[in-house]
This record gives C-alpha cells, sequence and structure tokens, in this order.
C-alpha cells in the first residue's frame, strides 16, 4: 500500500511536507502542496486511519467484551450498543469470548493499545480487579452490576421480588425457580430473593435454553413433591417447559404456572406471562456512559423491569 | 502510554535496538537485551499491535458490514462469523449500516487501510462494483449471490420454489406471497418463483417484522378475492399473521394455510411449517472463506436450505 514515504518521493518533497499537506497546515508552499496532490491522486493514496489516530488520540470505535453473540439477552444488548455507535458515528469491535479469560483479556490489551477508546463489558470470568486494573487506559462500563464500577444493570433482586410476588398473591406457596450458571451474579441475587419468601426450594438450575425448559418438564413431571408454580430467568426455558408439558398432556396454566424472564418475541407469540427486560436500552446506555465526562466518578444507572401479564398463570385453588 | 522511544532513552540504547529485542533479532548484546528488558518492566510497555501488524501485515481482524445488528437473519449469520472467528483467534469487527452507504463506505476503508484482514459482506446498497474496487486491498465474501464474487448463499429462487410446490401438492392454486425489501436480489429471485407457478398475483411486500404480519392479516381478512395459502420469507411475518388470525377468530390452517422462512425459533414455538436456512453455517463457511487460498478464484458456495413440515398447512379442500 501506498504510504507517506512513496507520496514525498514521487512530489520530490519531504515526509515533513506531505504531512502538513495531509494535515492541512498553513505553512506549506503552494507549488509543494499542489506536488503532493498530485502525487495523492497518482498513486491512489489512501490515508491511513492509524496515523489519524495519533494525532486525535481517538480512534471512535468502542471495544464490547461479550460471552455469547447469539444467547438472546447478549444480543440485545450488544443491538442497542450498535444502534447508540451507529448513531454517534463510531463503530464497534467485539470479542465473543465464551466466558474463557484469555478471550477476555484481548479485549483488555487492545484498550491498553489504544486500539478502542473505551471497552463495555457485557459479562466476564475475569475477577473484577483484574479488568478495573485497565481503567488507566480507558473508559470501562460494565452491563452487570458490581460495587463501584461505571454500570449500567438490572437490579435481578428486585425482577425477581417482582414475579414471586405475584405468584404469592395468585395463592401459590409451592414455587420453583430455574436459574442460569448458579454461581454467577445475576443467580445469586435471584436466589437470594427466592431463599426469602420460600421454605420448600424447587431450584432447577444450569437452564438457558428451549431445550433446557424441556429438562425442567420432565424433571417437574418425575417429582413426588413439586411447585404448583415456576419462575424462570428466560424465556426460552420457560418456552421449553410450556411446550414440552403441554406436548406430555398437562395443562399450563392449569397444572403449572410459569412465569418467563426478559420479555422476548418467545414470549409474545405465546402470550407469556414474563417479566421484560429493556436489553437494548441497557446497550445505549453503555455506550452513552463511555463517553461521558464524569465517567472517573464511575455513575450507575439502574434500569427498571416490567412485569406484563400473559396467559400462563393461574391462580392457585 | 510508554512508547519505543521512551524504552530507548530509559535503556540508554538506540531505537532499533529496542526494536531487535522486541522481534527476538539475534544481533543484539545480551547487556543491551537486559537493560531493554528492564525498561519494559519498569515502564509497564505493552506492545502496540498496530507496530506488529506492520511487521506481519495481518491484524487478525475480520471485517462485518451488515446492515442490522438485530435482525434475526443478519444476527444468525453474525453468529456463524463470530464462532469461527472466535475458532481461529479472530476478532471481529461490525460495521452496522441501516443500509446507509456512507457507514458501508467505512467498512471498505478500513479494508483499505488494512485495518481489518478481510471483508464479509452480509448485505449492502453501494453497488457491487463499487465494493469489488476494494478487493485489491484484501478478500471481500459476500453472504449473498452475486455472479463472479467470493459468496456463501441460499439459492431463494429453489428455496421459495420448494415452499410453492408443497402448498401446490395440498391443492392450493390461490396463492399469496410476503416479500421484504421489494428490490433486493432475495426478492427478484423469490418473485421469479412465484410468477412461474401462479396466475393471479397476491404479493405483499415490505413485510419484515411480527407487526408487519399482524399488517398482512388485517389485508387479507379486507380481500374479496383472497388467497388459501401465504408463503412468508420470515418467520417473524408467519408468526404475525397467525396469530393475528386466530386473534380475530380465524383458522390457522383451516381458513388459511401459512408456511414460514428461517427455521427460527419462532417457528419451533408455533410448531410452524418452514423453510429452515442454516444462517449460522452461511457465516461460518464466509469466515473460512476469506482465509482460502484460492479466494483470488472467487469460490462460491450454495448453502441448501430444508422444508420442515409443521402444523400450519393444510389440504386445500
Amino acid at each position: 500500500m501506498t504510504n507517506i514515504r512513496d507520496l514525498a518521493r514521487e512530489a520530490n518533497v519531504s515526509v515533513t511536507t506531505v504531512s502538513r499537506v495531509l494535515n492541512d497546515h498553513p505553512y506549506v508552499a503552494n507549488e509543494k502542496r499542489q506536488a503532493v496532490r498530485e502525487a495523492i491522486e497518482k498513486l491512489g493514496y489512501i490515508r491511513n486511519q492509524t496515523a489519524v489516530h495519533l494525532s486525535t488520540g481517538m480512534t471512535k470505535t468502542v471495544g464490547v467484551m461479550l460471552p455469547f453473540v447469539d444467547h438472546p439477552y447478549h444480543a440485545a444488548i450488544l443491538q442497542g450498543i450498535a444502534q447508540a455507535a451507529f448513531d454517534a458515528s463510531y463503530r464497534f469491535l467485539t470479542w465473543q469470548t465464551n466466558y474463557v479469560e484469555t478471550h477476555e483479556q484481548l479485549a483488555l490489551d487492545a484498550l491498553a493499545q489504544q486500539e478502542i477508546d473505551a471497552l463495555i463489558v457485557v459479562s466476564h470470568s475475569l475477577p473484577l480487579s483484574a479488568i478495573l486494573s485497565y481503567e488507566q487506559y480507558g473508559p470501562i462500563v460494565f452491563c452487570e452490576h458490581h460495587e463501584d464500577v461505571a454500570a449500567v444493570y438490572i437490579d435481578h433482586y428486585t425482577a425477581f421480588q417482582q414475579g414471586l410476588a405475584h405468584l404469592r398473591q395468585q395463592g401459590h406457596t409451592s414455587i420453583g425457580i430455574c436459574l442460569g450458571r448458579p454461581d454467577s451474579t445475576n443467580s445469586l441475587a435471584r436466589k437470594h430473593a427466592y431463599q426469602e419468601v420460600v421454605r420448600d426450594e424447587f431450584v432447577y438450575e444450569q437452564t438457558l435454553t428451549i431445550e433446557d425448559g424441556a429438562t425442567v418438564a420432565r424433571r417437574w413431571m418425575q417429582q413426588k413433591q413439586r411447585p404448583t408454580a415456576i419462575l424462570t430467568a428466560s424465556d426460552h426455558v420457560a418456552a421449553g417447559l410450556i411446550l414440552e408439558l403441554r406436548k406430555q398432556g398437562y395443562q399450563v396454566p392449569g397444572d403449572l404456572s410459569v412465569i418467563g424472564f426478559d420479555g422476548s418475541e418467545l414470549a409474545e407469540v405465546l402470550a407469556m406471562t414474563t417479566i421484560a427486560i429493556p436489553y437494548a436500552t441497557i446497550g445505549r446506555h453503555a455506550f452513552q456512559l463511555t463517553v461521558r465526562e464524569d465517567l472517573v466518578a464511575r455513575p450507575q444507572i439502574e434500569v427498571p423491569s416490567t412485569f406484563i401479564a400473559g396467559t400462563t398463570v393461574l391462580p392457585h385453588t
């Protein structure tokens, strides 16, 4: 590729002169400016953006560290980031990490090397302190709650309380919950809300997909003691649970009341009772935080969840 | 940030010596090598990846130009790219273009500036020739069919023929279709397959979302002459159509047979008859093409679609 030295040779001027012409510096003789412009045209020179970065100190690129591009929750946050980045004429560089720490490290390295202006961490495996040690290189914004970090998040404790309160108002006392990764920050908050209101525990862990929901249905059918209602942590799990039970001849909500979580299209088409999370809003706020001037104060934005009454909960009789 | 000149000053050696140490060049005196290493440790130098690129000529980054991150079709292709990139230890830089040409241009500029090793074009507005003029800078792979480009694609003509043949086998002669953007390459191929087998045309254009499907339902209800079956170009549109008709007291498939398109989770939970497209496979193949040695020969990979019999088509009586 043509570089600034090729231009200097072609135009028979110094590299400094080429640089001045490229940067619209006033002190360049007109004939030299003209010679450089002709060289640019002749050689088809395209300005190297990295050089632009060195002068402005900005890449206009935001990095996104996220475990899975195809996880509906993460994909929806990414969409919000993408939209806000598009509106601000930023690009985004994505690291799908699969929760592998060496892959998470690549995103941190990119911040240290100033390949990106800021990093949005959708979810992570690395210790928080390891990530925060890179704050010296640029803004880091999290999409989950931690003490004393810049973050946009859902209060999963309160969101789960909403769902549990609804089930109890409907007379359910034997209530189960489905969780994802058992030790994640979100799961711990959800379990906390659950353990405050129930005595017998029905916790179905490691549930993420429609297939996992079907597995929960089969476990429920085999249980002697079983809950009359299940609050899930994902519409996908709820959909799998509902469809498998109906396939096996059970009534939802007649035999089991089910509440989803996410407020996704699956909940919409199944007319599911669910807790809607504005994921795209989280992504949009996260992008906007990265460019906020008071970011050093590590601002936090809590995004509210919304209970949506559907057709998959009946009063317990 | 510490740079190579800071290291040279700290170690009291030349910049060239620092560069040789960083690149494991053999001809460096041991004490100088040691001094540079101590400077690296003392100053907390992190190697600038751009410099690495200049020597290897590789960024290990693939660019993705796609209209919408949240479009289910595009998101699924992106997921396939992400997985293949992850497996190959590549990152991906995404431009969500919203079909705006100036945004598409940014992705092409990045290829010209060697910020990315290759570019995957999921869909585009710019003329094909404008995009191909950037092939001199690196591989460009398309996820839709064009003559004489490197591409991974679905034959939408054949896919639509599959759906239409099924409806005709079931006795339907009055058949409608839903299309997306009316002039897109895919829509033209679909319309072509349609016009070969029908006389009266029922074409519903600009349909992309669940809401658009509900609009088609309302239009269908108001039509005096109306089709007995509709083949859509998206499970989302089919879902909206089915749910709105059922809400208004019509039977699907009793009053109208409906076929989706995509093979998405929506089709799964609604037990929809659909044509499944392996979008993630398209993305994976597209990434793999970018690193193929015979890419200059512009290879093309056609990915087959699969008819999935569900519960939303009945024979016409």
